[in-house]
């Protein structure tokens, strides 16, 4: 049994999601809010991040790098039989440009767009600062920096078939992760990025994507064409 | 051939040499300065982050995460005849725990302590804002988080022989990293951590730490302490 502990909007948990859809396991969610920092969670990784994956109510693997690997070392693919893709496919040097590809979206992505997009445009309203306006020259950096992200996933499916080489990949997962989330805030300027709206068209039609594209938060509802596989 | 691109008081890239050094590979260091964003730079790693491994001037391997991977995948260790360790020895459960405190250490104490005490006490005087004082309120805070964290390593130590387990891993590699930046400036209040101390002691004594306790920085030399094996 599989019980992975996430947050909706967490694009860390949304990575490990979709791999664990990739690799056809059966999983539950179990929902944990990453401000709240509750000493049951805090029990279970004393860290603080998310996401957690209890196995068999024994293991606890906790953050996105140990529960990838270990999705990669201990559950078999069957890509030939049609059967689940490898997350890290390749030899030793493909390998390595995945994980270069996971870090540029799980640490940098991160830091110079969803992370503060979400504070901006999310934390405050769900933690109660309703009244506090964004920070504008804050958005302003990251519409900047989300430009110039967009042009490199372009770049990179541009030169290959998916973004680390001719298959599919844990850095396709990691990155698509953070990519609907700020598709479900509605801030992506798809227009403009035709290579890389196609690769996340071919992503959200995988099955491992829809469970995520029915997320649903009440206090703050998706935009308009989240869910929507032609846009 | 190996070449480190790397810079001094970078912990990342200190973490990558030290296992490049238990591995006995011999490289050359290239140092860098990762505030400079260097085109020559950005065009081996477009990221701007540090360390970069070049493999006989063919293979361009970025970020600590991809680089000790594929140490790990590639390059042999025989730990039963006194040669080198492997980096993350044990089954796929304990290797889990390696990477879970690896990420506890180049994330969060990063994010939480090293970060910020190199950039209020390092990178400050470095580039030119020598007149600026550190700001005292972010001090304090390190100062609590650091508090924290060595409470953590004593807790982790005392119940192995080593932070993950019974055998030396990437993770002391990448802890110590971060210890050697912090008692490089002098920041470590060594005496109220008597368990942390003696597994820094076991590290330091190792030859694949010698090279960094050789580091001498001259717009910032070490604290007295910083190179002796018995404080």
């Amino acid at each position: 049994m599989l019980r992975l502990t996430q947050y909706t909007l967490c694009p860390h948990s949304r990575s490990v999601r979709l791999a664990l859809a990739e690799l056809r396991l059966d999983f539950e969610l179990n929902y944990e809010e990453p401000w709240a920092w509750r000493q049951s969670f805090l029990s279970l990784n004393p860290s603080g991040a998310l996401p957690v994956l209890e196995i068999d109510e024994v293991l606890v693997l906790c953050g996105t790098y140990a529960i990838s690997e270990y999705l990669s070392e201990c559950y078999p693919e069957h890509p030939d039989d049609g059967g689940p893709v490898p997350l890290f496919p390749g030899d030793p040097e493909q390998r390595a440009e995945i994980r270069r590809l996971v870090d540029w979206f799980h640490l940098k992505f991160d830091r110079e767009i969803t992370r503060e997009l979400l504070i901006e445009k999310h934390y405050r309203r769900t933690v109660g600062e309703k009244g506090r306006p964004p920070d504008s020259q804050i958005l302003r950096a990251v519409g900047k920096n989300l430009r110039y992200h967009m042009d490199y996933i372009c770049f990179q499916v541009d030169r290959n078939n998916w973004l680390a080489g001719e298959q599919l990949s844990f850095a396709d997962l990691a990155a698509a992760a953070h990519i609907s989330v700020l598709d479900y805030l509605g801030e992506i300027p798809w227009d403009d990025y035709p290579s890389a709206m196609e690769w996340y068209v071919r992503l959200k039609s995988r099955p491992s994507f829809q469970p995520v594209l029915e997320d649903y938060m009440s206090i703050q509802p998706p935009t308009s064409h989240y869910a929507n596989l032609d846009f």
